[in-house]
């Protein structure tokens, strides 16, 4: 980088356990990323300066343009304020944006990560090209992010994209912030896993029955099921129904262009999709239904800081001092 | 009307009994509407005849600058075309925008009713001044319109908003279109007198039993609720649970700053709406709730013909060779 290249645009994604920063090379590709461990356990100062040394490493030093941060965790992107990020200590109502702003001099964007990893889908993936797009994104729990008109959709509070916190069946099985019914309480990875469990303590016949229990999780169910095992099928087929099923509701509350869905569990293939796609037409009107492409994510776990990057392009090219890049 | 005046901008509700015209007299208010019967079991065209006299008569012969129409069904107000409209004679995948365009000699923008109630809550009545809000309306079924960054919203394939089709309990009670599990199978008028008859039928007591079937009714059992009748009054709980719930889900999903409830049902007044806003709080997040309003419609069974207005300002009234009434 010399004094005469546009300043750099930096994209961030903030996990558990990695903070992992890359400079733009274009609307939605990046540079290696640098990797730091995130001080999880540390206060919020310890985290935050983590973030500020990973920008400083991935633009040599050189003053960034702007910067965009996928957090995980609900959050106000227009006030700067996480609300809470459950696997960070201490993040309760910290204004992420201005303490940023301070240790970077330059300006400064917070999103939800899911969020992000949605926009990522729609500028790069599989939901490119569409207008309104909906990410559901399920893994350990069930998360999202929604494209509106061509734009990210945070609504009033900034927190819309909560798809795993919709009813789902009242007092079904708690999500992981203890309400009863949500979706996420039946088609996460962990609700997999707890079904699992209850049905082999049920005496159900299982390959998964001889598993220490700290290694049965929905990554092992989905083994078992690639290998025949009824019962792991079955957890998968209950999960994709009701993923079809709450899927299909949005379809009509929204009509999107394009449903993606994304997150670990989606590496079951087709013994999720298929009784996903099978529950679709139980509820989706079919006008809707025949204009909407319900498809797999394709970034994978980049997309989170693809989206980091795509967002700090969007929100930043013109500080760049130069056309966009790409 | 004299040659001088600016051309009048009309709005059309269109119903299963009644055809209500009205020309704009501002941005949400309008002349003594014309009405006319709906000829709903003739063939499509007897029905816009109708609809074309009703203009004719409401504008008293000026040439309207343009007209918008609200019909009951689902549609595509941008291709114009009409999908279905359940309680018409023969309307599927009618061209409505081409055939009105034709009669009327001037543009035509056609729109689900329900979205143009809801924003003539917007507009207007109870939703007046957010930037993001829902409408759910509750009747016979469950409709609804969304309002998305001050614009009616109505996604890719023009039909979004159908709220009472969002998954409420897999393997539930079918809704109007025969889908099992829908919102509309629990929380509609429909359901809760299906639901009195199950129960009077399975020998429970209540003021109820001494009904004639054809007067047992959302209204009858209101009726009776209001006087203290225990079933009665577990039955619009029970709706309104299932509405607050789904609300709950809503505000997770699109973090508005209104939501607006409507249709007959909400005459039930706190019956509906105590243990709708007691179920918020077990599914939506803290931070959206708090700053979104749950809040009954205010305009009524007016609402459709004020939304039809409304939406004829909005989208034409630059045609109308005046500024903006009101």
């Amino acid at each position: 980088v010399t004094a005469a290249a546009p300043a750099p645009l930096v994209g961030v994604d903030l996990g558990g356990t990695l903070v992992r920063a890359a400079v733009a090379t274009g609307e939605a590709s990046h540079a290696e990323p640098v990797r730091h461990p995130t001080p999880h356990a540390a206060p919020p100062d310890a985290v935050l300066d983590a973030i500020a040394a990973a920008v400083r490493e991935a633009t040599g030093a050189a003053a960034p343009a702007g910067v965009a941060i996928g957090i995980p965790g609900p959050l106000d992107p227009v006030a700067g304020v996480v609300h809470a990020a459950p696997n960070l200590h201490g993040w309760s109502e910290l204004p992420v944006q201005r303490l940023l702003e301070q240790r970077l001099d330059c300006p400064v964007a917070i999103e939800n990560d899911a969020h992000l990893a949605g926009f990522a889908e729609w500028v790069a993936g599989a939901g490119r090209g569409s207008r309104d797009m909906i990410f559901v994104t399920v893994s350990t729990g069930v998360g999202g992010g929604l494209v509106l008109d061509g734009e990210l959709f945070s609504g009033f509070a900034g927190t819309a994209g909560e798809l795993g916190h919709t009813i789902y069946q009242p007092d079904g099985p708690p999500c992981g912030q203890g309400h009863r019914g949500c979706l996420e309480g039946t088609a996460s990875g962990t609700a997999i896993a707890r079904r699992a469990r209850e049905l082999l303590a049920a005496g159900e016949a299982s390959s998964l029955a001889g598993l220490p229990a700290d290694k049965l999780d929905a990554r092992a169910v989905a083994d078992a099921a690639a290998d025949g095992d009824a019962l792991a099928i079955s957890l998968y087929a209950e999960a994709g129904r009701a993923l079809g099923l709450a899927i299909g509701g949005f379809v009509n509350m929204l009509s999107p262009e394009a449903v993606v869905v994304g997150g670990g569990l989606i590496n079951a293939g087709e013994l999720l999709f298929a009784p996903l796609r099978r529950a679709l037409p139980e509820i989706a009107f079919a006008a809707p239904l025949a204009r909407c492409r319900v498809v797999a994510a394709a970034l994978g776990t980049d997309a989170g800081l693809v989206g980091a990057v795509a967002w700090a392009v969007r929100r930043f090219r013109a500080r760049a001092g130069a056309p966009a890049p790409g």
